[in-house]
């Protein structure tokens, strides 16, 4: 372990000290220099972004020429902002599905359906692994890891790339689990021989990491870290929080042996907000099991839930709080569309796009605070702005022109940049103009904005 | 006291002894022999319904022509159990609205809207009543009283006519508060001097009552009760489950000075399933910031929620965790459409229907699992079936016919019963044929199974 390893990991900080009661919940993190030389000193070069032509040669082969037809929606904006995300109409129409009893045949058949395809979209074939779609949003995938899988007095090492992860550790002092965060420099994620000391140095149980943080676009090598967990410290629980990821990122459940991915619907699955989405490993399942404590949420509890999912699952009716069947309609629907076709298909489109975008921002000379390519998320881009420009220069005028981009989402910074959405419909339909349009608007506001390259 | 209500009070039971660990969460209740007799000996006579026809007159006399047009929904069966209700074709429609940027001011003033017209919907004017609109379901309002409103330790007393009590008592004993019920036989409800023995008794932080419990159908009488408590025991927060109630039935929030009522969109509101909707006093909030216990939800914390519904209704953007534009949408509609003449109007619909379908089940000698005329809700009837018919000899013959009704939801005699719910468009839309067909199909139903009045 070198010295400058073990300096970051001085910075290791327990979350959450003397907050005000009532205080809002806004965006915090630390700040510190970006690490630009490597253990021995030499300054680090980026890589070479991986040439991602011939998968996307190969998607576009694949695709069916799209009948041209008009949308079904009213004309309006692009929504270009980390999600909620624009919407394919089918998938809307799902959301006006005529009422439904939640415990009649169809709609549990439709459920059914949702939950084997998730095991698809999450590339698990292990019968063990557990699907849960719950009403609520992204948050609640929180409550349900720190509910279900640890229990109060454990402690949990979070990884840290950006304000969710601020977030996910306070949920866990919510429910008295002590949760320690490995942090980073903004736009960089902790390293792997950080995470490797940090998870020597204490028992924990669970390993919890953002994969895409969507308020920096610093992505995570989920892959790695999990073979890292497992090699070190094989009893600790692998999750991710997969809200800004899943769908737009490559991820293999089985093969990468992770514990949970928790997600959202209104980003890379491409179906409007209001649902809670997750897969739990079999291993995981039985560490709820055996836990000594009852779970100290109730809407949040799997001691409710898990008989409720795998009954809807086998096609039978159960109740334990009344779903929304439009949305798991809307669910099903966009379920259906991405896994049409090979999933990597769809992780092909979101990569080229996100190669002509990340292109396209170097291009006007702009930087992303995501400092290397191999951290750089694929669903979304977080820009920094040139200097003297801030967000009220430029996303009125990208209205103006059709366009919504999203302001900044981390404290220190938040004047200083911007965020670009690029996944679901945007990204896979040919026929949508939306991200090359999107990049024409930046480029022309920037210029009416002052900006000279 | 009589020595009868006295020997009723022993029945009062603390839940959750020793249930299996991952039961599943089935209703149960505790059954007694209905209450025929006053305490004195006198059988007691059934109270004559109150005569709703004037208020009825006025309501048609209100009520526009509406146009003749087809819905644009496709057709199904009319889905008539105590909810999800039918939607009208509006709200259905406003679920397939484009994608917005939940933090963008379009989205935000609606927002805004919808926490404005649900005060007028809960009937308060007092500006400390706080509402509260979280993705989520009925259940997590429960949740939300139990994290926010009582810390570990305290003692509530909850009212019990059904299912739901049962269940509310279970998610208080998961955030650590002893709940104690009172219970009343299947049909009835706890009496007032019951309650007031039962309060006199203990200091019980909150009173938690079903204003109608959706498995039984038995109405609680809200405002005698709230006085009640405001007079033996003023500190005692008081707490309606309104989930098969707010829309249906009356309610006045600050007449009646409650200290919270709780509900989801999908019944007497008549927008899908997916938000949990609530509205709290301005005493009940103080009591939340006096608390001494940081709540232990995250999701359900109003340290996290109460700021943002405060800026959503200032029209401010505020993030914590993503809404559902599409649900907010849809309830934005379904208010606008109930809001558009005086609430009472649309309590004087369903009370017409209610009179209807009540009247229909006595016609064809049938009873009801509410015992007394007033303790019977307005938006469902429960109903007991013939001797040797069950749900599934009745159901199935329903749904040919193209209507949906619900199985029961007791325990103990769930094969005995079936239950109609008759709320939102489906009583207030003159031009729909849901209730008199159900009426219809109910009464052939009964005969193709063998029934003879």
């Amino acid at each position: 372990m070198s010295s400058r390893a073990s300096s970051r990991l001085k910075q290791i900080s327990t979350h959450l000290d003397s907050k005000p009661f009532l205080e809002l919940n806004t965006p915090f993190s630390t700040e510190r220099s970006a690490r630009v030389e490597d253990d021995k000193g030499n300054r680090i070069r980026p890589k070479k972004v991986q040439n991602v032509n011939k998968e996307v040669a190969q998607f576009k082969k694949l695709a069916p020429e799209p009948p041209k037809k008009m949308s079904t929606q009213s004309s309006h904006p692009a929504l270009l902002i980390p999600g909620p995300i624009e919407f394919d109409d089918a998938v809307l129409t799902s959301m006006s599905h005529y009422s439904e009893s939640h415990v009649g045949q169809p709609f549990v058949n439709t459920f059914s359906e949702v939950l084997q395809n998730l095991r698809k979209l999450f590339v698990t074939k292990d019968p063990a692994s557990q699907p849960f779609v719950i009403s609520g949003s992204g948050t609640l995938g929180w409550d349900q890891v720190a509910a279900n899988l640890v229990e109060p007095g454990d402690e949990v090492l979070v990884l840290h790339t950006g304000y969710f992860a601020d977030s996910f550790a306070d949920c866990f002092e919510t429910y008295g689990v002590k949760a320690t965060q490995l942090k980073a420099p903004i736009g960089d994620r902790p390293q792997l021989d950080e995470v490797e000391k940090a998870l020597k140095e204490k028992e924990y149980k669970m390993l919890t990491v953002t994969h895409v943080d969507t308020s920096t676009g610093v992505l995570s090598e989920i892959k790695a870290l999990s073979e890292l967990v497992h090699r070190v410290s094989p009893e600790t629980l692998v999750v991710v929080d997969g809200v800004c990821s899943v769908g737009s990122e490559e991820i293999r459940f089985d093969d990468w042996k992770l514990d949970a991915v928790l997600t959202a619907s209104q980003k890379g699955i491409g179906c409007p907000a209001g649902l809670s989405i997750m897969m739990v490993s079999g291993r995981a399942i039985e560490r709820f099991k055996a836990r000594k404590t009852r779970p100290t949420s109730y809407f949040g509890s799997w001691k409710n839930w898990l008989p409720i999912m795998q009954n809807y699952e086998a096609k039978k009716a159960s109740y334990f709080a009344t779903p929304s069947p439009q949305l798991i309609h809307a669910l099903d629907t966009s379920l259906k569309q991405i896994l049409s076709r090979p999933i990597e298909d769809y992780w092909a489109a979101h990569k080229a796009a996100s190669q002509k975008v990340k292109q396209a921002v170097a291009d006007l000379g702009l930087k992303q605070l995501a400092s290397k390519p191999e951290n750089q998320a694929t669903g979304m881009t977080a820009i920094y702005l040139p200097d003297g420009i801030t967000p009220p220069h430029v996303l009125p005028t990208l209205l103006k022109k059709g366009v919504v981009f999203a302001g900044g989402l981390h404290k220190e910074i938040a004047t200083k940049y911007i965020r670009f959405g690029h996944m679901g419909v945007s990204v896979t339909d040919p026929n949508r103009p939306d991200i090359t349009k999107a990049i024409e608007a930046l480029g022309q506001g920037l210029e009416e904005a002052g900006y000279k390259k």
